[in-house]
């Protein structure tokens, strides 16, 4: 019987408190795999090189490429002298710190390199709700509020990178007096509704606010509104809410009904007017769209 | 001598107001030309007709493909029956015209169909203020608001078309207690900020206030907000900000200024930070826009 050749990929998610690595053909199809904790980055990134050292060896396989999905800022300019290092993060001693470099010094495969809500978005358009959708946008909101764009096929990248949780919005001070706590802007959306926002205005965590506490309709209102404008800028076909605020039960459905109304019917399709549970929706891979990304991010390489 | 087989395109550009037709190589070498005024569909589309008929037998030319550039709403919709027909614009003969079906039923050339800021935005990439970019917004604030995108080169249609002008953005009621006129929103963009608000809001039209008016200060207040959104979803490499609002004397100066305030250096770029003449700009094709960008349709066929 003859052997069947598959190409493998590496696929690392280097979050802000943990980090994973992957060594597949497919996200299906696992041969090996790393979960330790994000501690020094020199330390760290030793371990993950063993690891992947050691597992081409014990396996016998050919590493086709390799896909890198970081926690950011990250420096995604290709020209750039930095391309690929850790910019102005919180966590010090990854300050500029040169991941993608560590890497390509170590391996011989060609590496891509992209945010992590990059890569989570090109996982949900390979193996999860944007599944042969052209054109669709991915928002994550937990402790900050990003997201990655789907359009005409391809990542939306752009001059530096999408920063979507920054968009201003309709904040009525009557209603809402809060003044937003992002450092930047106060009240714009990452500032008015994501999880320290949250904490901030109600005095409680979002895990601690019941599900028929005010907290959620106010939610849903700001929510809602971030995705009229999605819808007003980009037409998207779809746009999955994930991250640990979108999982409060019902929150959902609250925004899908914030949007009808606040839509207004101006711009009609049958997933606005009728199946809008088919148009904002929640992700499907979860907590593993990270690490799914990193090994789709490896399989951009041609 | 060898005589020069050129390609001949023909573009049609379809405004309220007036209709142009050209036929030639490119937009600076014109063979004909004509300019009708908007009239009953029938009747205006047999002139045009007419005129590209004779231009042809008059120039001997073989026309490669052509680009109708319309006004809107329009179906985008390739899969739809009534797709390149106008849908519900308040010229009410012109409701449900079949205005791709008619020319391609007159002329053996394929045709291609978009709307008129689609057409601009492209016309602008091509010959205008967009060359070499591969990121950038064309925005045309009149007596609407419609903006156009190029994202990776091409432009961005999605499920149904962007609608740009129908976003949300903060509205203090305090500072601006208008209520906005748009008439499935009230104060969304367009709402607040398009000729028609300027007008309901202070009692003149824009033209009749002088450049020292407190209305200027507020248009960039609220424009100054959709580059920041703008910037915020797609990174573009340049905001382009055309239509008869945008014409008045130091009004993108205004928007500049408020446009960094308001991004207070949350993202960081020489365009930001010292070169915001070069990012947030005035289109170069101004008047000609639509039927340059009805010719740049016309040659994405290949």
């Amino acid at each position: 019987m003859e052997k069947v050749i598959r190409d493998y990929y590496i696929g690392l998610e280097t979050g802000g408190t943990n980090i994973k690595c992957f060594i597949a053909s497919d996200p299906y199809n696992v041969v090996s795999e790393l979960n330790i904790p994000t501690r020094d980055p020199g330390e760290t990134t030793d371990k993950v090189i063993q690891f992947i050292q050691s597992g081409i060896n014990k396996h016998r396989i050919s590493v086709k490429s390799m896909g890198i999905a970081s926690f950011g800022p990250v420096d995604l300019n290709i020209a750039s002298p930095t391309y690929g290092s850790i910019k102005s993060t919180p966590k010090l001693a990854w300050r500029n710190f040169p991941l993608l470099a560590k890497f390509k010094a170590a391996f011989p495969f060609p590496i891509a390199f992209d945010t992590d809500v990059n890569a989570a978005t090109l996982a949900e358009a390979r193996w999860g709700a944007g599944i042969g959708l052209s054109d669709f946008i991915y928002v994550t909101i937990g402790t900050g509020i990003g997201g990655g764009i789907i359009s005409n096929q391809q990542l939306v990248h752009g001059l530096i990178h999408p920063e979507i949780g920054h968009m201003f919005v309709k904040h009525d001070l009557l209603l809402d007096p809060f003044d937003g706590v992002c450092p930047y802007h106060k009240d714009c959306l990452e500032g008015l509704a994501a999880g320290p926002a949250i904490e901030a205005r109600w005095g409680n965590p979002p895990v601690n606010l019941p599900e028929d506490h005010p907290a959620w309709a106010m939610e849903a209102h700001y929510l809602a509104q971030m995705a009229v404008n999605l819808t007003m800028v980009l037409s998207p076909q779809c746009i999955i809410l994930g991250g640990g605020v979108s999982q409060h039960a019902g929150l959902i459905e609250l925004i899908q009904l914030s949007f009808k109304e606040k839509l207004s019917e101006y711009v009609q399709s049958p997933l606005y007017n009728k199946k809008i549970d088919n148009y904002i929706v929640a992700p499907k891979l979860g907590q593993n769209a990270g690490i799914f990304g990193a090994i789709a991010l490896a399989q951009t390489i041609q």
